[in-house]
């Protein structure tokens, strides 16, 4: 996995973006995945790709009995380690979940799954890490937005707006595997995998699927921020919970 | 529900399309559908929309103990019945499956779901129509097919061809509802549903979901008609199967 909010500029530039209120983490994301959770009072809870930590601390809060984040980029968990909290933190990549040997009740996991390459290995040390009936509850950006991919040798849109109408390429959707994608100037990586494939590992891993939500903008952050308005009716995040038999 | 299969002209544009052999539900949807059959043998089998009757012979001839086949078209019927099988067919919209109160082990339905309005009753429905144990495995449109709509008063393409790649019209996705589409130059109703729609019903009616698929065109459908290679990674259709608790 690509370990890019290690890149100094990018960092920076990442930092700006979050730093402000009015984001489509804040705005979007966040609601639905916080109304996907169960209670977290006495849980022992894992947010793997943990970032600077805002997860953590809210189960923390929430009454969590013991909270583990993990990330790949040190700048993000010198940021989380600043707050004397009673969190545990660790360095570890999501390729690497299986050196972990604790049990948890509820994993969660906010717009980090799409940096994985081998999903079938991630959701496989996921089921390992929960206790049976224990819960992951996962955002990542929705199979329509990584569908695309350019032909060799050349750039191509990966969409297209008319007459204030979006279209998306999906020539190959069912084409799983890397994505290159500019963001902040860098060329994030990114892997695709349709919903199908996504569906049927968790279930291959003993999950039973209890909810999938796809994000949408509701009147309270178009409120807020406008030009979200477009968001409201086309998915750019996919939302799932699911319970390990 | 529209029951354009009873429309003259329209029925016999479906009926010459269909009867050849190259086409996309004999080449693309059939092989995936059938591959999630669980076994027939001894069981009690429900086809909704089983049109000519096509997948109640197949039922039949792979020893299931009864098969019953309900369709909305009498012209569609009045084919199933022209052959001496001992399948019981309906003449029934899917609208009205509480109408019936039998019992089945395996309820399966291709390419109809997208024409009903009212997706929660057609699952609770369904739901009661089956054992505890029993399966449901349907196919429809993938919601990215179904999820165009035109701006009121005014057309616009469903999908944009460049450079031998192909854009979806996805402003509406999260939009679900009446979609009115051409084809064989009549206006045919859809409803649009999106995944996390379909999946969630299912979900709420007591179903656990075993598989998803989206279609794709294989080595050997390509083959056959070197124009479906254009549909290998791109998803037209959608197959669920799952399982009443």
């Amino acid at each position: 996995m690509q370990n890019i909010y290690d890149n100094e500029h990018f960092f920076a530039e990442y930092e700006n973006m979050r730093g402000k209120e009015i984001n489509a983490n804040n705005l979007i994301e966040k609601p639905i995945f916080f109304s996907m959770l169960p209670s977290l009072s006495g849980k022992r809870v894992l947010d793997i790709g943990c970032g600077s930590g805002d997860f953590c601390r809210f189960a923390m809060s929430s009454g969590a009995s013991f909270v583990m984040g993990v990330d790949c980029s040190k700048n993000m968990l010198s940021v989380a380690k600043s707050y004397d909290d009673g969190i545990t933190y660790l360095n570890l990549s999501m390729e690497n979940l299986s050196k972990l040997d604790d049990k948890f009740d509820v994993i969660t996991s906010s717009l980090a799954f799409h940096y994985v390459e081998d999903f079938d290995k991630l959701i496989g040390d996921i089921a390992n890490l929960l206790k049976d009936g224990g819960e992951l509850i996962f955002s990542q950006e929705h199979p329509v937005a990584t569908a695309f991919k350019s032909p060799k040798g050349g750039e191509i849109d990966k969409k297209i707006d008319i007459k204030g109408k979006r279209y998306y390429l999906l020539s190959d959707y069912n084409n799983i595997g890397k994505r290159i994608v500019k963001w902040n100037d860098s060329g994030v990586i990114k892997y695709h995998r349709n919903f199908s494939c996504i569906i049927n590992t968790l279930i291959r891993h003993g999950f039973v699927i209890t909810s999938v939500m796809e994000s949408y903008a509701d009147e309270e952050a178009i409120k807020k921020e406008p030009k979200y308005a477009y968001q409201n009716d086309r998915p750019y995040f996919l939302f799932i919970s699911a319970k390990k038999l």
